[in-house]
């Protein structure tokens, strides 16, 4: 044998790959594509939580096919690292030959988190969304926050879109940044409620510690699209079941998984099979219909899974070794059998 | 912030290492007793097969409190990869600081599982073998046999000590290098009868596809310890209701990891809790008891757990550092937050 080497890739050599949101939008979908043609293997997220919900790893694994790369995720979720000068969320991405098992690529995954999450905002309401969407209504500036919103609106270029957030200096310094990137206006709200009333697409990227509810039911019009995805509920409880049609991103992790937005409502066994109209690959790989009438409110909730970490991670790889970024490491010379 | 930074410690620099069998021991040790005490935060292992049971991933997690580190295992089993020269198990093993989250160290788990594996054979044979065992059976050379082999004999300084496994030829140089290496006879059987019969301590590290009796009920004498820990059932499936004791090194995650040598007899609702004496972890601790009289046949079904990877990764990171070896690199420099 040859031995095996390692792609080692930091956060600032991510970073120095400038993947651009175009195919950063086109392999989550077709991440998305093969996880509902069932061409993937994903047991459910789990995790290791030294104090819920302050300190805790979440931990996804899978195998995509098409691609044909198994790996393994492990992302922490530690509230007060902002103490730190960190973000909450630190990952770590390891990429996997499913011949050998052999890891051939280790990554910061905590840009690519970013951008997976925001792909999947896209590329929900790119099937989802009623058509012409003009008016994005956005919780939290956080994050994901960057890459919902561009993504969104490279997509559909809004007429208007509004964001709002705990704090002032946050949402401002947010919105002053997006204008200028989008080079349209981002619009200030102080309440959620003027955030997202009248909005085509809803997105909630809130990181809430306890529940609290952001975007109350009647506030959701109809024809809109909403996509609360943080980790604890943020929006009426009801809305699963007076929308015309729910979508998850995989209904056997959002069973198993015993965290989300609205995991409390499955554990209590209120949100059953029967309020779900598919699963965003169903949708994309059109095994099931998505958006079938422009007066249609829909939900979409992503709990987020490996997936979509996996063929994003894979990019990055092959990027990096067009371009030659990274660290080369030398993981397993001379087998040793004894 | 001031930046972080992961240290590499290739499956060569783990080598480099010469971590000694003594402190392997002591640390895996001090990890059982840490589980007995609930000073550890460990949720089942849990797998991502390819193909069952020719390629699947294991994926171990766990946190462990005397050391304060949070860590990740990701085991290949790949039963093909002799066709590539690789062991069938290539692992890699991440630390985390609870702190944060923040990786610390990346090395590889190769090496590390067999010694893991093997000083928990062994500190279950320190607390549940009968005094002065003096004849030591064995199946399996592969992997972790080194270690078991090596630790037992360290702890007890065998009379006798037989090997057997399927293939003649590496028996026979397994059994040349251990005598070698212990400067004793290690002598070689040609069926596991003659192996484990007499034998005051047997124990079964073969590695099967496919269900077989490797060793028959009645070949297990009074007093003694029998340890067999294979993914697939190879002793007889009567052994754990006639011994006097079953002990098990993490009963949760024995009943939720789907394999394993006795996984199907919990399936099947017949391995229950009223047949578990303990954990090994409760009788290092001291909280309950082991062995008790020196006519007791004893089951140990180690299945493998995460804080033993962690106890050593974490050992391993230590002397790294104080040796410099490893390379040191650059993950995460500026915090990027949009």
């Amino acid at each position: 044998m040859a031995g095996i080497d390692i792609l080692f890739l930091s956060k600032e050599d991510v970073e120095s790959l400038d993947l651009g949101l175009p195919e950063i939008m086109d392999v989550v979908e077709l991440g998305l594509k093969a996880h509902g043609q069932k061409k993937v293997v994903m047991p459910s997220k789990d995790h290791l939580a030294l104090a819920y919900p302050e300190k805790l790893f979440n931990i996804l694994k899978g195998y995509v096919e098409p691609v044909n790369v198994a790996g393994v995720k492990v992302i922490g979720d530690f509230q007060k690292n902002y103490e730190y000068g960190l973000p909450s969320e630190l990952a770590l991405i390891t990429l996997y030959r499913p011949e050998t098992g052999a890891p051939f690529c280790i990554l910061d995954g905590t840009l690519t988190t970013w951008m997976r999450t925001g792909a999947v905002t896209a590329v929900g309401a790119k099937y989802l969304a009623k058509q012409k969407p003009r008016l994005l209504g956005h919780i939290g500036v956080r994050g994901t926050a960057w890459y919902n919103v561009a993504m969104l609106d490279l997509l559909f270029d809004f007429e208007e879109i509004r964001v709002t957030s705990k704090r002032p200096e946050s949402r401002e310094r947010f919105a002053g940044e997006m204008s200028e990137r989008l080079n349209k206006r981002v619009v200030v709200k102080e309440t959620t409620e003027e955030t997202v009333r009248d909005a085509d697409i809803i997105i909630d990227a809130s990181r809430l510690l306890e529940h609290e509810v952001l975007v109350k039911d009647e506030w959701v019009k109809p024809g809109a699209l909403i996509q609360p995805y943080g980790a604890v509920l943020s929006v009426a409880p009801t809305l699963p079941f007076t929308v015309d049609k729910m979508f998850v991103d995989d209904w056997n992790q959002c069973q198993k998984s015993q965290y989300g937005q609205f995991a409390g409502l499955i554990q209590a066994g209120e949100l059953r099979d029967e309020h779900i109209s598919g699963e965003i690959g169903e949708v994309v790989a059109g095994v099931k219909p998505g958006r079938e009438s422009q007066q249609e409110r829909i939900l979409f909730w992503h709990k987020g899974f490996a997936v979509s970490d996996i063929v994003l991670g894979n990019l990055a790889y092959q990027k990096a070794i067009e371009k030659g970024v990274g660290t080369l490491l030398s993981y397993y010379r001379e087998p040793r059998d004894m």
